[in-house]
């Protein structure tokens, strides 16, 4: 066990980090107030696989993949030496890199309705510029959207209500503040598996020329969901945009849409496809691609090559591993074994989301956060960086899940305990950690 | 003497990249239409120092630096070490990396007036963090800009015409389709060294929150005009932000702003910093800075460790080495060398900017751009990559500075024989060259 009064260094670092860094840490989700504040490691010496070394030197088992951008795991051998090529051979020069084209070609043969690539290096990036040839495209500028698609503007303006008291109010926890309040109104949200509410958009507002959407997250479409939605943006003339920033390549080594042959106009895919290596592609049929040449979308950075290399690496690798395959065996040894030991110890605990990303829950009211607080805490002690969400890398094999479940057994016996004897808070070592903003799926 | 009829393979390659990727590059500056339709080498197969390689095995010297990406040169050992350190211990983790504090610390410390710092992963990404940055802090949505800022809905909304028929009139070859409609009249541009154009900006609109600008790119600034944009922002109460994606870390280790004493609320840089690795920061004034709280501004690639340790090695050895002294020194060798033969040749050639980055034009009145053609495929022949921009980097020595001007005298030779016999265009060997889009500054 670890002792986490002797975890110094990183939690030092943090408090130097938010002096100079608004909110500490570039992305949100890995704040360390998000997962034990006070407390969290914060920072990282090395990592390979799911192993995770500290400043201090202690090492941890991670089973939260980098947010979900690491899918072979951390400093995987074979994509690392293509980069480390790429970089020997320098990544940019006047010219382009070959292997634009390549993955170009690889991507369009893994989804064959899609004819033209654009790239980006990071998710949110990669959207905005799906958004901006969709409205290229269609010449309409209103956006219907479900799901979480990042930071930029057109997303954000869903937050901007006409009372500005109430911006924040549709996506909480997305602050909007700077987003242009000209973009109120731009962009409507429905909710994952609710047609009616898309078909109320589409009835209230002629000029949808965008519909943005992960095509799946926590659930699974019902009803014809996906194809209904495809039937809708073909009788409005809306460009169907499917962000798999998240989902692409878990369920399947490509966008989890091939899974249930709903194609969209546009693919969006960064994280995982490049195993953590900034990436991400813009993908689509020819025809709404090429309204990418009537607008100006350009930048330096994505004419790098470490980008398409990494990726062209991850995806052969996820091809010849069968990857997805791996995640799903090793996600469902976890979620089961979860779930079995959350009835043994009578543990409230709630189990969502795919095998390959499983969300937890724990069900205490209002002591819910501090329940799930206590449970990383008392996991960092047992070597595991653990929260609520667990994102299944290639890396993590049967016997690391195997003493992921073993230590959850012991923790789920302390928050037992704790539960019955009303000491949760009492066996915090430090505040209970701030929840993360709330999904609008 | 290169034949060009042997360039095949990277010809071919670009046929294809056509075919898949809308415009063929990433960077509407590397298109092979840009510098020699149908001729381009096009894709690299490797890079060092300033040489390049091509698909078909030809070496070149590379005087355009990646469009100014490369300040060191390509593939320089210490970057790359230091890069290749940070991928072997794993580029990602679920916690972040250390290098995001010390890198922050050493850009505060270079710029005593910013406080704070952060990220992101390309200079036109970074501009619109900033951009958001700004209106959140200032609570006012308008702006006024000078400059070229990327690719982003702020920027190119500039180029929305109340007709539209008059889009991309502002910013010539900015096609702004699908900016929002929404934006347009947001953001209003003035001109380098006219003042009277922003005092006429402020005078007619009370919401000016934001006032983005490059602090120069081609000329120095005029009669205090940095200084007087400065005094304006402060009168009005819009946050000042100077774009040194370009001329950073060229005329001095830092921003360029630094040479004239003017600071804005906040900086952005991008390209250089770190050697062409994918990486751009976000500096400014803490109270400004911390704004950056009350929006959603998050993204999983900006975690990652490469773009700050890129970026650590690329300033240390700027530092080390006095790296812009560098560049003046051999940029002057360039720049004299060039007016020099022109004279002497009687070619009509045109010399502005930095000696860091210069830019060449000829003034030949509607055949100034089929000479310019005609430079680059000459020079082609002899081994440059070289057009009528001039980037120099660190990599580039007194020695391959003379082998540059050595073939210029001889390329200026046959300019100055097929302008006398008005045989420009029958010694193109393939179209003339697209012209850039026309930055307004």
């Amino acid at each position: 066990m670890k002792n986490l009064k002797n975890l110094k260094k990183g939690q030092a670092l943090w408090r130097r980090a938010k002096k100079i860094i608004p909110g500490g840490s570039q992305l949100l989700s890995k704040r360390a107030e998000l997962f034990l504040p006070e407390q969290w490691p914060s920072y990282f010496k090395k990592a390979k696989g799911v192993m995770v070394w500290d400043l201090d030197g202690n090492r941890y088992i991670d089973t939260c993949a980098s947010i979900g951008a690491s899918i072979l795991g951390y400093a995987d051998e074979d994509v690392n030496r293509a980069v480390k090529k790429a970089i020997d051979q320098s990544n940019i020069s006047t010219l382009n890199p070959p292997e634009e084209v390549e993955l170009a070609e690889l991507l369009c043969r893994l989804h064959p309705w899609a004819k033209m690539v654009r790239y980006a290096r990071g998710g949110g990036e990669a959207m905005a510029v799906a958004v901006r040839i969709g409205r290229a495209y269609s010449g309409k500028d209103r956006i219907a959207f479900c799901g979480y698609h990042g930071w930029h503007d057109w997303y954000l303006a869903a937050n901007l209500a006409n009372d500005k008291n109430l911006d924040g109010h549709l996506l909480p926890g997305l602050a909007p503040k700077g987003a242009p309040r000209a973009l109120a109104g731009t962009v409507i949200p429905f909710n994952y598996n609710k047609i009616e509410e898309l078909e109320k958009i589409v009835a209230e507002n002629d000029d949808i020329g965008v519909i943005a959407m992960e095509p799946m997250r926590d659930h699974e479409p019902k009803n014809g969901f996906l194809e209904k939605v495809r039937k809708i943006a073909d009788r409005v003339g809306a460009v169907l945009i499917f962000d798999e920033v998240t989902i692409g390549w878990r369920l399947n080594v490509g966008g989890a849409h091939l899974k249930y042959r709903v194609n969209p106009d546009i693919a969006v895919f960064a994280k995982g496809m490049s195993n953590g290596f900034p990436m991400a592609a813009i993908i689509g049929k020819a025809k709404v691609m090429q309204a990418a040449q009537d607008s100006f979308i350009s930048s330096s950075s994505w004419s790098e090559r470490i980008g398409p290399t990494a990726a062209l690496a991850t995806i052969r690798k996820m091809l010849d591993k069968k990857v997805p395959s791996h995640l799903e065996k090793i996600g469902l040894i976890i979620k089961n074994g979860l779930r079995q030991q959350a009835e043994k110890l009578g543990v409230k605990l709630e189990i969502g989301g795919f095998p390959q990303l499983i969300g937890l829950a724990f069900d205490y009211g209002s002591n819910s956060q501090a329940v799930m607080t206590l449970f990383t805490q008392e996991m960092l002690k047992r070597g595991f960086l653990a929260n609520g969400s667990i994102d299944i890398s290639y890396a993590l094999k049967e016997e690391q899940a195997k003493k992921y479940l073993h230590a959850v057994q012991e923790v789920f016996a302390v928050i037992r305990q704790a539960v019955l004897k009303n000491k949760v808070k009492e066996l915090l070592q430090g505040p209970v950690a701030h929840t993360k903003f709330i999904r609008l799926t």
